[in-house]
C-alpha cells in the first residue's frame, strides 16, 4: 500500500462511517464530512498535537469543526483516533437520545469536542478567543508550557455570516499566528451553488484583515500538507481555501446541494462504496485502516510526556499556579477579598451607578484573580471595565489583560467563550444592555455548553437617557431572563454589585449577565453583612413596621423607589416591606420554604423594574401591581423619562392606595 | 464670495448648528457631523434629488445616516434645506422629550428621516434594502417612474460589525449599482485611535466582494463631488473611503475620540469660531448662508414635476397600480381571496406541517399581492418561503420576486426592513426560529419603526427533532414576545397559518414573526369560519361538554395535544375545553369582557407549550399547569423528544387528575 493508497482508505473510512451513521439516523449531513475527509485525515495523521488518552492535556492543539453540520467529520475523527468517549456504538447511535453523537457537536458530551457548533459563524470566532487564550497563556507562562495552533474547519455558511468578519478583522489585528482556517471551499449551499447569494473572494477578503491566505487542492494530501505547513510558519493568522467537491465519493450527487443535508440513499451508497472500493459492511472499518488511525493517535504521545516533564520541571509556584488556573479554580483570598471590601463599602456606602461600582468590584477581584481577562466592545469608559491591572493586549503585547475588542460584539462574546473553554482564562466583556441582541446567539451558547463567560451590560434602561429608545433596553431582562442555565444579574447598588460579581465568577458552568447603570444610585445596603445575601436571589431589604399589607418587589436601580416608597407607605400608616430582586434565577433555585417566606402573603404585592412585566407574575401574581415600561422608551433627560413613564415613588403610592381603597 | 467661501460657510452652519445643539443638550455627538459636513454639504447641494416640499416623493434618493449617533448632521441638513418637520426650534430641543430630534434619529419623527438608526451597521443594511427595492420596482414600471439613487454615511463603527459584511457581500452579489456608500474614514472610535482595534484594508475588503472603490479628501468639495459623480456611474455598488478629521473645526479636540461622544465645552466651541471664522450667534444662521441652503433644497423641484408628469402620462392602471403599493393599500380582493382558501381547506383540512401550510397560504397570497417579495437565508426548502410566483432575483435580473439572502440572518432583516420602509414592496424572508436571535437587532427595529416586515421563522421547537439543542427553540417564543409592537404568530393548522398570514400582510404599522413547525400537524379547524378568528389573539376552539373544570390554553403544534387531552378528560367525566392562543399580543389588545370570557373560570388552567413557561402565568395564573420545557433540548427524533420531555396528552390528563384530586 504506497502511501496515498494508506490515505486514500484512512479518509474513506471517515467517509463510510459519515454515510452510514446519516442512512441509519434517516437525518444528517454527510456532503460536508466527505469532502473534507481529505484534509482532516492530513490534519490530523500529520500535524495535530493532541492525546486520545490525555483529551484534556492543556497545551493539545485545538481542532474546531465551525460547520458543525458535519458533525459526523468530528465523530469519526475522534473514534478511528481511539477517543473512549467516541465507539462504534455511539456512531451507529448517531443523532438518538442520550447518544453522545448529537445532530451537532455538543461540547461536554465526550472528550475531543471542544465546542458546541452549528449556529453557523460561532466556530470561527471560538477559535479566535483560544487563540487569544493561547497567547495571553504563552506570554505568563511562557511556551514550554504554551505553545499551540488552533485549526478551524469552516464553510461557506460560516464565512458568509457576519460574525465571521468580526472574528477574522479581530484576529488579523491581533496577528494571531498560530490560527489556521481551513476553509472547505466546495462551491455549495443548501439552497445549491454559492453563486446564487454570493460572489466574494474570500481570500483577498482576508487578506483585507492581515491574514496569510493560500489556495490548495482539497483532495491531494500533499498541498494539502504543504500549505498547512506554510500557514504554521506564517506571522500572521492563515485562511487555507481548499478547493473541495461535497460529498466526494458519491458517484451521482457529489458536488451538488443534494448531499448537503440529507441521507444518501441505499443505492447512492453502494454506488460510493463500489467507486471508491470500499467493500467493508457498514460501521466497519478494516483492521489495518483502524491501526492506521490508531497509531495516528499515539503521534503526540511523547510529546505529552515530555510536556509533563516541563511543566514537573517548572518552579512549584508556577506550576501550582498553572494548574490551578487550568482546573479553573479560584485563588484562596477570593473570598475573604470580597467580603473585607464589603465591610470597607458598609464604613461609607458610595452614592455610584452600578457600572462605576462594577469598576470598584472588578479593581478588587482584578487584583487577586489574575486570569480575569477584561475588555469592551470600543464602550471602554462607559461600560467601566478597565481596571488599573489590566493593560490593553496589543498585537506584539499579550501580557496585558485588556482586549480593545473594537465594535463587535458579537464576536466578542464568541471569543469570550473560546477564551472559558480553552481554559486558564475567566473572560468578561461589556457593551450597552440594549446591543446584547447583537450578541445574543453566542450568549446563548455559553449557556447552552455551561462556561464561565461574564458579559457586563450597562445602560440597562430608560435611565440612559438622552440616546432613546434604539439604545434603551426594555425587553432585554426578559428576554436574557429566558435563556436557560444564564444569571442574570441587575444589582442594586455597590454592595449587590459586588456580591453579585463574587456569584458570577464563583460560577463554572452558567454564564452570567450583569445588567448595570448608567445613572448614579443611592446606596441601600447600608449595612455590613459576611453573607452574599445576593445569592439567594432574592431578599428581604426593608422590612415592614408591622404585618405587611405591601410587598414591594424591585430590582437595580429601581430599589431606591422601592425603598422610597416604603418609607412614604409606612409613613401613611401602611406597613410595607421591600424585597430586592437581584437574580431571578438563583431565587428560583431557592428551597421552596425561603421561596414562599420572600414571597410573602401581603395582601398587595407590586414590582418595579424600569423594563417590561413578562417573568414578574411569579413574583406578584397575575393582579399584582406592576411599575414598568409597556413600550419602547424616548430620547430625554433620565429624570424626566421616569417621570414620563410612571416610574417613581409617588405613583407606587397611589397605585396601592387605590389598590387597598379598592379592597 | 468664491464657490469654495460659499460650500465651506454651509459646511460650517452644519458644524455650529450640531456644536450648539449638543451643547445646549449637554449630551450627544458632535464629531460625525463636523468632519461629515463637507461630504454631506455636496452630496445635498449638487446630488442629492429630493424635495422638501414633498419629502415622501416616491422616486427621490433615499439618504442614511447609518452612524446614527451623528443625529445632528442629519437634522441640520433637514432644517437648513427647508423641511418643515425640523424647526430651529426642534434643533433647540435636541434630544429632549418630545422633539421631534431624538439621540438618534426616529424614523416617524420627522420627514427626512429615512430610517431610524444608531445601533450600528443597520443603515448599510437597510440600504441595501432600498437599493434593493428601487431595482424591484424599475423593474416592474421603468425608470421613468424608479430610478433613484441610494446614499449611506457610515462610520468604522457600522464597518466593524459583522451585518455590513453581510450586507455588502449581499450587495455586491447583486450589483446594486446605484448604492454609494460614503464612509466617514476619520481613524476614531469611542475608545480611541481605530488602530486599537481594527488594522482592516476597508477599500480591499469591499472590492473582495465586487464593489467599486475609491479613497477622497473628505474636506475638499471638488475631490468629494468628482468621486460622487464616479460612483454614479459605476456597474457596481461603490464605496467612497473619505478621508475626514473627526470634529473638524475644534482647534484643540479635532481628530480624537474627546470629540467624539460628548459636548465640546464652551471654551472650545468659541475656539472652533474663531478658527472657522463664525460670528453668529449659537443656533443662528447667517441668512445669506440660509438662502442658499434653501436654494439648495429646491433643485430637485424640476425634476419632481417632470416625474410627476411621467406618473400622469402613464396607462391609468400602471399608475394606479403604481400608486396603490406606494400607499402600502392591499388589493381589493385579497381578503376575499384568503377567505375562498379557507372554504377550501375546510372541504379536506390538510394534514400538514404549519411550513407547508404556510407556502399553501403564500401561494395564494403571492397570487393576488404582486408586491410580496420573498427569500430564504439559504434555507429555501426548509422554510417554504418559494412559491410559484417567485422567480429568484439575479444580478442582472430583477423581475423576480425571490431573494436568496445567503447565510445572513441579520443583513436579511435589516435589508427587509429597507424595502418596507422604501415602499412598494412587502418583504417576507425565512430562516429557522432560533436563528432569529442572529436578525434579532434589525426584528426590534421593525417593532421600533413600526413597519411592515414579516418573518418566516420555521423549526420552531424541539419539534424539529436531530439536529438538537444548538437549532431547538426553548426560549424564542417568550422572547420574541418581549419585543414591543411585534406579533409573534404560531398557528396549529393550515386554517390558523392562513388567518396568522392575513393579518401580517395587514399590519402596517407591527412587523410580524410566523413560527412554523417543521413537523406534520393534525387540523383542528374543522369547520369552515368566514371570520378569522386568530385576529383575536386566543379563542374558544373546543368548548367543554358541561361547565368546564378544566381550560388547556395551546399554541401551534401543542394545540393537537390539548385537543387529544381534552377528549381524554371528556371521557372521563372532566369538562374541559381547549382555547388556542396563536397571537399573545392580540389578545392583549381584546377588550377586558372578551379577554375574561376567553381565560374562563375554570378552577384548572392548562398552557402547553413546546417552549418555556415566560408570559404564560398571564393565561393561566401563576398556580396554573404548565407542560412544556424547562431547559434546553437534545438531539432525537421529535416524537421521543416529545415524550421524553413530558409534553404529551397524557402528561397533560395525568397533571389535571393530580389537580383535581388534590383540590
Amino acid at each position: 500500500m504506497t502511501s496515498r493508497e494508506k490515505h486514500d482508505r484512512m479518509a474513506n473510512a471517515i467517509r463510510f462511517l459519515s454515510m452510514d451513521a446519516v442512512e441509519k439516523a434517516n437525518s444528517g449531513h454527510p456532503g460536508l464530512p466527505m469532502g473534507a475527509a481529505d484534509i482532516a485525515t492530513v490534519l490530523f495523521t500529520r500535524f495535530m498535537k493532541h492525546d486520545p488518552q490525555n483529551p484534556k492535556w492543556p497545551d493539545r492543539d485545538r481542532f474546531i469543526l465551525s460547520a458543525g453540520h458535519g458533525s459526523m467529520l468530528l465523530y469519526s475523527l475522534l473514534y478511528l483516533l481511539g477517543y473512549e468517549d467516541i465507539t462504534v456504538d455511539e456512531i451507529k447511535n448517531f443523532r438518538q437520545l442520550g447518544a453522545r453523537t448529537a445532530g451537532h457537536p455538543e461540547y461536554g458530551h465526550a472528550a475531543g469536542i471542544e465546542t458546541t457548533t452549528g449556529p453557523l459563524g460561532q466556530g470561527i470566532a471560538n477559535g479566535v478567543g483560544m487563540a487569544m487564550a493561547e497567547r495571553l497563556l504563552r506570554s505568563r507562562f511562557g511556551e514550554d508550557l504554551v505553545n499551540h495552533y488552533t485549526y478551524v474547519l469552516a464553510g461557506d455558511g460560516c464565512l458568509m455570516e457576519g460574525i465571521s468578519q468580526e472574528a477574522i478583522s479581530l484576529a488579523g489585528h491581533l496577528k494571531l499566528n498560530k490560527l489556521i482556517v481551513l476553509f472547505d471551499d466546495n462551491n455549495i449551499s443548501i439552497d445549491g451553488p454559492v453563486s446564487l447569494a454570493d460572489s466574494t473572494d474570500q481570500c483577498a477578503r482576508f487578506a483585507a484583515s492581515g491574514w496569510n491566505t493560500m489556495r490548495a487542492d482539497g483532495h491531494d494530501p500533499e498541498a494539502i500538507a504543504a500549505a498547512i505547513e506554510a500557514a504554521r510558519n506564517s506571522d500572521r493568522p492563515t485562511l487555507i481555501a481548499f478547493r473541495t467537491t461535497i460529498g466526494f465519493g458519491a458517484p451521482n450527487k457529489a458536488g451538488t446541494n443534494k448531499v448537503h443535508g440529507s441521507p444518501l440513499g441505499a443505492e447512492e451508497i453502494k454506488a460510493a462504496r463500489q467507486a471508491l472500493g470500499w467493500t467493508a459492511e457498514p460501521f466497519e472499518v478494516p483492521s489495518d485502516i483502524l491501526d492506521e488511525w490508531r497509531l495516528a493517535g499515539l503521534r503526540s504521545a511523547k510529546e505529552r510526556t515530555a510536556w509533563e516533564k516541563r511543566l514537573a520541571a517548572a518552579d512549584a509556584e508556577t506550576r501550582a499556579e498553572f494548574e490551578r488556573r487550568m482546573r479553573g479554580d479560584l485563588p484562596e483570598a477570593f473570598d475573604s477579598a470580597i467580603v473585607d471590601y464589603k465591610r470597607k463599602l458598609a464604613e461609607n456606602p458610595p452614592a455610584v451607578a452600578t457600572r462605576n461600582a462594577s469598576e470598584m468590584a472588578l479593581e478588587v477581584i482584578n487584583d487577586i484573580v489574575p486570569e480575569m481577562v477584561g475588555g469592551s466592545a470600543d464602550l471602554t469608559g462607559s461600560n467601566n471595565t478597565k481596571t488599573s491591572q489590566t493593560k490593553p493586549v496589543t498585537p506584539d503585547d499579550f501580557s496585558g489583560r485588556y482586549i480593545h475588542y473594537g465594535i463587535r460584539e458579537h464576536a466578542m462574546a464568541a471569543a469570550m467563550n473560546g477564551m472559558a473553554l480553552h481554559g486558564g482564562i475567566i473572560p468578561y466583556g461589556g457593551t450597552f444592555l440594549c446591543f446584547s441582541d447583537y450578541a445574543r446567539p453566542s450568549m446563548r451558547l455559553a449557556s447552552l455548553m455551561g462556561i464561565r463567560s461574564i458579559f457586563v451590560m450597562t445602560h440597562d434602561s430608560i435611565g440612559l437617557g438622552e440616546d432613546g429608545p434604539t439604545h434603551q433596553p426594555v425587553e432585554h431582562l426578559a428576554s436574557l431572563r429566558a435563556i436557560p442555565n444564564h444569571y442574570v444579574f441587575r444589582p442594586a447598588d455597590a454592595v449587590e454589585t459586588a456580591e453579585c460579581w463574587q456569584i458570577a465568577v464563583e460560577s463554572r458552568t452558567t454564564p452570567s449577565t450583569l445588567a448595570l447603570t448608567r445613572q448614579k444610585l443611592a446606596p441601600v445596603r447600608l449595612e455590613f453583612e459576611e453573607d452574599n445575601l445576593s445569592a439567594r436571589g432574592a431578599y428581604e431589604l426593608r422590612p415592614a413596621s408591622d404585618e405587611a399589607k405591601v410587598t414591594i418587589f424591585a430590582t437595580g436601580s429601581e430599589v431606591e423607589i422601592a425603598v422610597k416608597a416604603r418609607d412614604m407607605l409606612e409613613e401613611r400608616g401602611i406597613p410595607t416591606r421591600v424585597v430586592s430582586v437581584p437574580c431571578f434565577e438563583l431565587f428560583e433555585e431557592q428551597p421552596e420554604e425561603y421561596r414562599k417566606a420572600i414571597l410573602g402573603n401581603a395582601p398587595v404585592r407590586v414590582a418595579i423594574e424600569a423594563g417590561i412585566r413578562q417573568g414578574w407574575d411569579s413574583f406578584i401574581g397575575t393582579d399584582g401591581i406592576f411599575i414598568g415600561m409597556k413600550g419602547f422608551g424616548a430620547s430625554a433627560p433620565a429624570p424626566e423619562l421616569y417621570k414620563h413613564f410612571g416610574i417613581t415613588a409617588e405613583a407606587v403610592v397611589s397605585a396601592v392606595e387605590g389598590r387597598l381603597a379598592a379592597k
